[in-house]
């Protein structure tokens, strides 16, 4: 039979898988010496063997568990159920990975009607005893027997009131012996059963109410969402009390070594006299500084806790989170765990540790978590505004940041009163290329529909606006320009306040948070920029994305959509001249006026590139996107550009599409309109010429053909741009440097990605198309079930946001082989949302790609995945 | 220096792809001493080094050539040029593959100002030979100079006015010369040269104008058309004159040793007398049956070509399609090749064979193109209606066949006819689910929209109705109530025909001819099931489609789709019940009535096929297909089912997707209620039982989970399915064994199929979507582009309609692999429109599927098709 129960001094920090964190952690501090209350843990191999054993603890596990008991009775020389000197003990579970507040806790266990006059007689204070007496029956009905709490509050109240008492503390000691007459009623009652008087059988009760607690409906879900396997079991400790109120000279405390906010090295902390840990949590009373207790018993007590404080972190090589108690000046540990902090302290406290010499720069970074960062770059909420603040509603958190605004229905509206200087909030059922301005112009944006990988969340997030998407609470009446949530109607026009961290959406205006980027900022970065392989470049449209990227770290451009350029006012109605051309010559005279536009977008940008490397994507939307589709916008827009009604009505019928993901789109449309692609060519070498003839610099543009599906449909566009470009460069007597590439983000271009590889100076994996297709669904309809599918355990993570390995990286892998197999030197990254995803960064550093590229705010959160992932790969 | 020219003795048939079909055929009839007038075959070789060398014949070859030529003047004893025996020649191109008409010709070649004396000379004709003369230079100018035809035609009008001839047989020799010396100015003026007098010059210059014909325009079209690869070349055959038209006792024909239209064993042919091959073909006089040569010449010529014929069928063995020239009593044969014949002659022409003893049975199935027995299958129009009748448009042929009817705009309007006894034809811009009574009750669909595999195109197909699809010429007003097309408008109720063979759309009614199934057709098919590994299952979704299927040697349901059924009028009402429940309860009140429709459905199928397996698919699309979408038909189900319009309209928008084909759908469905699938399998399994126990047969059910992406899916649901089934067997005290398996449709469930595998029982592709998701395009969508991606040779074939070999063919491999490499046994066939395509099968062979499953029509074609598949992989 295995060893299923620890002595406290028979174990150490390492043994976390069979002991629990907690567990690990109270032996450990054992171990070296500390001030612990002596206990046992039962293991979590105990506890899965109690699941395998039909939940049955069995007569072996027992046995150990009553072995350790006495040993705990020699130790602390007390014993179980003595009237005179009784053990008392608390029953808590302690998990592998940190649940907090999801599983099951006894307090006091061993009180009984005779041990309840030794702890009067010890304590000194009969009142108390009874009062701990009556709180532990409490608990142990609630805990382990399941009993309903307002079952013993009403014997609670009744007493209460027949005895005149207006507070718990106004209760005499006859009252709560009534009551505690009274609750062993309830027991009987509603379990069947006499309340136990026997310790042991108390205990035993306990052990496997916690065991039982693993598996409750709360702890489940906590794993759920957090990752956590379900088969690692729960460890039990058995610890001897101590008590922190048993008078003037008791305490209790919670304190960090380092503080949890801002990193700065010194002890943070609060304590409590004379009170039990619960009161410092409970916030009953303000609790204390630590630094007051200096002032305590001439110091005794702080002087004692800095030394263990120091001891521990230095033990541990991290911040710690200590909980302690004073029982009648006697200091004791209760827990001690690696503090959590905020991403800015955890900078500050990593840079620190580096530079004290306590841990190395490798270490440094793998102990920030790299989706904190984006808490580093985006606003957030005052703390004290957002607790004041009315929830109306909750969405999904599609793009960090806060922001408060004037709530608009419409782009237009949005942007002609941004203009005016307001603050403005654009609210949409949905958004389309055609709200970029409003988007733009907004503080941020809310949607009733779509997920994470919507419309509105995709190009929030490039444009680093916060934005809280699929919101589905939200009754949105775009006629009466307003919506209902919560229970309040919001009118054009209104404040109303979103968090893009949370998915939170309040009524009025919340103050904000700026960003602040510390000096340790600046240094995690530079150390995780010598350890990455990866190399990080950005998604940006414009000029000021491209800029903020290149401050942000970013080493090129990975994807610059080029659509989004056709939407602004000026342009998108050249843009339907060229798509409601008839003839072949009069879209190239529209074409030649966007090419103007387009060639200063693109210098634009080169400009703010310099001579990093950038890739542009030639248009790739179908073209009915950049056409309106009601028949009020139509006639608008027939009027306005003086064409037939119905002839423009047939046209965008006509362009209509049952899937528009699906269809007419990408490279296709340079197949059927190849001057399309021509005077993007053309605009692209001709901004990179004027850009290196001005700046002096080797502008690297590297000409991008999505949605390639077969090989003969790049060799073709290769081809045509390839012709256009030497055309330019004759024409502007000029020489340089262009590469020719493709998206790989149909499934068949991974497939015969050897074939593809030949007319290709590059690959980019386009992982957000990629996936819609090997999943065959798409980001905008999957939300509707895609939640349904993390909750049923179908997908372990959202495939849009964490890249799914097992299909859509088996095709990445096969393209990578094959594409790398015809040419060695073949340049091959990633410009999906996955680029800035770090799980999804280790499969891109494992896989072997150049590059990942993500939106400019996820740049930093890239750089230090990339390192990360070289750190992981090495282990 | 390579042999680049063969005089016909030289030759044989198989040297095909040097000589060409022409010239190989005539060299082999050469070889075994037929009456073919001698000449010599310039090769293929030196075509493509004519194209290699910059269109540059080089002395080589034309020192070959005049070797040859030389001895030719040997054999035929006559010269060049002579001006009292002079060398005639043909000069005609010849393929490998035949191109009928695409290339160039010249005939009496060497004709010159003194050898047309002699022609006059030898065939005591003078007025012959001028006229030859005059003929000759004009097909000299036309096809070696490019000279425009009307330039002649002007020349040859003016004399005739001056001379007032008007007939050109009215023309005299003084007229005629007159005509040649402006021919010759004609020539002088355009080409700047003068009229070659020297044969060996005009030889040369034709040799290299038939050379340059291989790349005219026309012929590239026939070649992309026709996949004939470009680089074969053409070689040119020199053929010394022989004249049908010298008189009386002159004449030419062509006949077929069998009849092409009927198979039957006798040979049918057509001659004139005094006329050359191209008389015949012109049609200006009337031809006389082969018959009738028996009174010529006391039946001289005709036993003697009878003899002929036998010996080249023999020879071939094959029915072969002879050209034959006899000069002055003398019989000369031009050509000979395999003819062309229609899909009865083609089956009854294989089974005399083998029955005669000169082909075997494998042979004989290679005889047959699977395509063509589609011709057997459907009603044609009788060709001397078709003739007379007016084309109004062209559209796809979506679905083989040929119906007249009265045109209707919906689908109840259709159906309210047909139930009156009218023939109808429902036309549609689109169709979907909803329409499917009117397209069953209709004798033909046509839609303005929609590909090879739009709704419309398969739903017909697998009905068996003829349909064109895609006919974008329709201008229909479905208000109004009518279609303009080719300038003819069609109100309701008028009749029109459709040939679902040729996609032509005819005004009126045409007579049509039935099928009509020989003997020789099942004896084929026999062969076939001897020979053919895979098995062949049909799509069928009725009964008297499963009847059909079973009657055309299906041996099984590939797939039996479960939507069509809620559509009939008295389901659809309680589908949409069923949508629309807001609670699970209610959503199971819905469910149980339309359980009571589906066991009817399944247990009709069951009974159709017997202990032949059934695949059943479970619900497959998107509930917002069953409801209806614009306001009005909204409004008129609120009503309809006494709810709330705005409510209904509120569901509807709710179940809108941006992509429908990417959306909430499939398996995907079951996953969020379980119940329409536990539904489902009740009933497959309670009709099951019903027909087992009533028939006493083992029906064997096999249900199919769609649109599985993740192997978690199958799990799940394998798991729901598994429990209803035995929750329904224990229910009706019985014992079945049915499988649960899964379409692989999705590419990531390809990508992943060991993981899928675990879970099924088997695996059916599902090419359709497959397809479409591996190209990232919809069928519906993919329309707008892909003929022009045919045209620019991206595709070689719509991968609609044939697999994509290397993209999707690359899937279905990898699935194979990994299903099998964890389950041996796995079942596996393939179920998408590709199962019915003779390429998709033979790929279907060559990786090992078990079965393949198309439309109950394309059995036969399967069968065939699977039978030639084994024989080629053999090869």
């Amino acid at each position: 039979m295995p060893k299923f129960v620890y002595a406290f001094e028979e174990g150490n920090k390492d043994m976390k898988s069979l002991l629990g964190g907690k567990g690990a952690n109270l032996a450990e501090m054992k171990r070296i010496g500390l001030p612990v209350p002596s206990g046992f843990t039962i293991t979590t191999d105990a506890c899965n063997a109690y699941y395998k054993n039909g939940k049955k603890l069995g007569k072996d596990l027992e046995k150990q568990i009553f072995e350790l008991l006495e040993r705990l009775e020699k130790v602390t020389n007390k014993t179980f159920g003595d009237i005179k000197n009784p053990l008392l003990v608390s029953v808590r579970s302690g998990a592998v990975i940190s649940m907090p507040g999801m599983m099951d806790t006894v307090l006091n266990l061993g009180l009984n009607d005779e041990s309840v006059k030794g702890l009067a007689v010890l304590t000194e204070n009969e009142r108390f005893a009874y009062d701990s007496y009556r709180r532990f029956i409490q608990m142990f009905g609630d805990v382990v027997l399941s009993i309903p709490k307002y079952e013993f509050d009403r014997v609670l109240d009744d007493v209460k009131h027949t005895t005149n008492a207006k507070n718990d503390t106004d209760l005499t000691v006859e009252a709560l012996q009534e009551i505690i007459r009274k609750y062993k009623g309830v027991i009987k009652r509603h379990a069947g059963i006499m309340f136990p008087n026997d310790p042991r059988e108390q205990l035993i009760m306990a052990v496997r109410a916690v065991f039982d607690s693993w598996n409750n409906q709360r702890a489940i879900i906590y794993r759920n969402i957090n990752d956590i396997p379900h088969d690692l079991g729960t460890a039990v400790n058995v610890q001897s009390m101590v008590f922190g109120n048993m008078g003037e000279t008791s305490g209790t405390g919670v304190a960090f070594t380092r503080n949890p906010a801002t990193g700065e090295n010194k002890v943070f902390g609060e304590y409590l006299l004379n009170a039990q840990g619960e009161d410092v949590v409970a916030g009953i009373r303000t609790p204390k500084g630590i630094d007051e207790l200096k002032d305590f018993m001439s110091g005794k007590i702080y002087n004692q806790f800095m030394d263990i404080a120091k001891k521990l972190e230095i033990h541990y090589r991290d911040m710690q989170d200590i909980e302690f108690t004073f029982e009648k000046g006697e200091l004791f540990l209760l827990q001690t765990r690696t503090g959590k902090r905020t991403a800015k302290a955890a900078m500050n406290i990593a840079v620190d540790l580096v530079e004290e010499g306590k841990i190395t720069k490798e270490e440094a970074i793998m102990r920030i978590d790299p989706k904190q960062i984006d808490q580093l770059l985006h606003p957030t909420f005052d703390p004290d505004g957002l607790s004041k603040a009315k929830k109306l509603a909750k969405g999904l958190a599609a793009s960090p940041g806060a922001a408060s605004g004037r709530v608009y229905f419409t782009s237009e509206k949005a942007v002609e009163v941004a203009d005016s200087g307001e603050k403005t909030i654009l609210v949409r059922i949905e958004t389309s290329p055609e709200d970029i301005e409003g988007m733009d112009k907004s503080q941020g944006i809310l949607t009733a529909r779509g997920g994470m990988t919507s419309h509105a969340a995709v190009v929030a997030r490039g444009m680093g606006r916060c934005c809280v998407a699929g919101c589905g609470e939200l009754k949105i009446d775009e006629e009466q320009k307003q919506f209902v949530a919560g229970g309040v109607v919001i009118k054009e026009g209104d404040h109303i306040s979103i968090d893009g961290n949370t998915g939170f959406v309040y009524k009025g205006i919340i103050d904000t948070k700026d960003i602040e980027l510390t000096g340790s900022f600046g240094v995690i970065m530079k150390w995780a920029d010598e350890k990455r392989r990866l190399k990080i470049r950005t998604n940006a449209d414009t000029p000021r994305d491209a800029k903020t990227a290149v401050d942000f770290g970013a080493e090129g451009i990975g994807l610059c959509r080029t659509e989004h350029m056709f939407f602004a006012e000026d342009r998108i109605s050249i843009m339907r001249q060229m798509i409601l051309s008839d003839t072949k010559e009069d879209r190239i005279k529209a074409l030649d006026k966007l090419y103007i536009f387009q060639k200063e977008d693109f210098a634009g940008i080169f400009r703010a590139m310099g001579e990093r490397p950038t890739t542009i994507r030639l248009l790739d939307p179908p073209l009915h996107e950049f056409l309106p589709h009601n028949n009020e916008d139509i006639k608008a827009l027939a009027n306005a550009m003086n064409i037939d009604y119905i002839k423009l009505k047939n046209k965008v019928l006509e362009l209509k599409e049952f899937n528009p993901m699906l269809g007419h789109r990408g490279c296709r449309l340079a197949i059927t309109y190849p001057e399309i692609y021509q005077m993007q060519a053309k605009a692209i070498i001709g901004a990179a010429i004027e850009v290196s003839k001005l700046d002096g610099s080797n502008i690297k543009p590297e000409i991008m053909i999505p949605l390639v599906g077969h090989a003969k449909e790049l060799e073709i566009l290769r081809e045509l741009v390839e012709k256009t470009v030497n055309q330019t460069l004759e024409d502007g007597c000029y020489k340089l440097e262009y590469l020719v590439g493709t998206m790989i983000e149909i499934p068949r271009a991974a497939l015969t990605a050897d074939e593809v590889a030949k007319h290709a100076d590059f690959f980019s994996f386009g992982t957000n198309d990629l996936t819609q297709m090997t999943f065959g669904f798409s980001r905008d309809d999957a939300g509707k079930f895609i939640e349904e599918y993390k909750n049923k355990e179908i997908f372990e993570n959202d495939p849009f946001t964490t890249l799914d390995v097992s299909g859509v990286g088996s095709l990445i892998s096969t393209a990578y082989k094959l594409g790398r197999s015809v040419k060695e030197n073949l340049k091959i990254g990633i410009c999906g949302e996955h680029g800035g995803d770090p799980r999804s960064i280790q499969f891109c550093e494992n896989i072997g790609l150049d590059y990942v590229s993500c939106s400019p705010y996820r740049v930093p959160i890239a750089r230090l995945a990339a390192a990360q992932s070289v750190i992981n790969k090495n282990i």
